[in-house]
């Protein structure tokens, strides 16, 4: 039937799935078409209709600004630069940081010819410059194409006299050392911290 | 956001997924907004619209009888009977039969409390009874309870006077001894073949 072969190689595409897998699920919707298979239907129409990316940050929600930049409850004097919403959603679960976001969408690529102007920076500088900012945390991934990124990015905000930090490097917690490439293990006896 | 949510938690609820894989989907979706997140909605609506069950065989298509039912190039005479309509795609993607179906919708268990009045026995021996079949194959899986139904409807079908043949069992293709188990290995020995 073509709507099943159709539905099912445009799950096929989603990551983490395959054409197996996507089957599955297509049979798993067929057997449950009023309690699965509409309302997940339904469900994502809805999702597709209610986004908004905020103005602001970058983020998505149902408004622009939204509702992370509009909190009164968050310090505002705090702004963590991440590379990706993925990102900022990982931040918010670990509910350890209350400051502002910013999402840059993306990094500095030349391979992949991103330069800055791809990127959110131009609006990023103009909060700092215009808000209370007293502190940006360079949030991107320790990889080097995001490390490059926020390094480019802390020299011109060092320019503006913003502060510019970077989050702890180090052993994961639960990590094993026997796992750990040779780049971690060095930074973290570098970094090495007294115990008492 | 709430609808992010809402449709992370319906994804996570499909087979194969959890919290982290549906949240990665949802994230790949919404990036791709137009060209992936509505074809998607759109497609599973269309799906849940065209969606109907063949009142023949029990397969899904988009009319009833199904396109496999009403295919005049396939043999009249053979009847393979399968527990799940997943089992007749399984058979119909080896392209290894060209006979008819019989979808049961499941296996007679007395702990879920299925009996042969829950599966498509009486359309069976109706179809069984009417037409040219002069064979059928009993293709559920070699389950207990598969097996405990495949001998039911056989015992039925040979006081209907048709006969009734089963799936050959041993080793599959590509299987190595090592991983079989012994109930495998034991019925591979016991219906070994001559080689030439």
């Amino acid at each position: 039937m073509k709507q099943i072969d159709d539905a099912t190689r445009m799950l096929a595409r989603l990551p983490g799935l395959g054409p197996r897998s996507a089957r599955r699920i297509v049979q798993h919707l067929l057997t449950r078409r009023d309690n699965l298979l509409l309302p997940l239907a339904e469900e994502l129409r809805r999702l597709a209709d209610s986004l908004a990316v905020c103005s602001v940050c970058g983020n998505w929600d149902e408004r622009s600004p939204c509702s992370l930049c509009v909190d009164a409850k968050r310090d505002r004097s705090l702004l963590c630069v991440v590379e990706q919403i993925a990102d900022l959603w990982a931040l918010e679960r670990s509910a350890c940081y209350r400051g502002q976001y910013h999402v840059l969408g993306g990094v500095l690529s030349a391979l992949n010819g991103i330069g800055p102007d791809d990127l959110r920076l131009a609006k990023l500088e103009q909060r700092v410059q215009s808000a209370e900012i007293q502190e940006v945390i360079l949030a991107t991934n320790l990889t080097l194409e995001g490390q490059t990124t926020a390094h480019y990015i802390a020299a011109r905000l060092t320019r503006m006299g913003v502060k510019a930090s970077r989050l702890a490097r180090g052993v994961p917690i639960g990590g094993e050392l026997d796992y750990m490439d040779e780049g971690t293990l060095s930074t973290a006896i570098e970094a090495r911290q007294k115990i008492i």
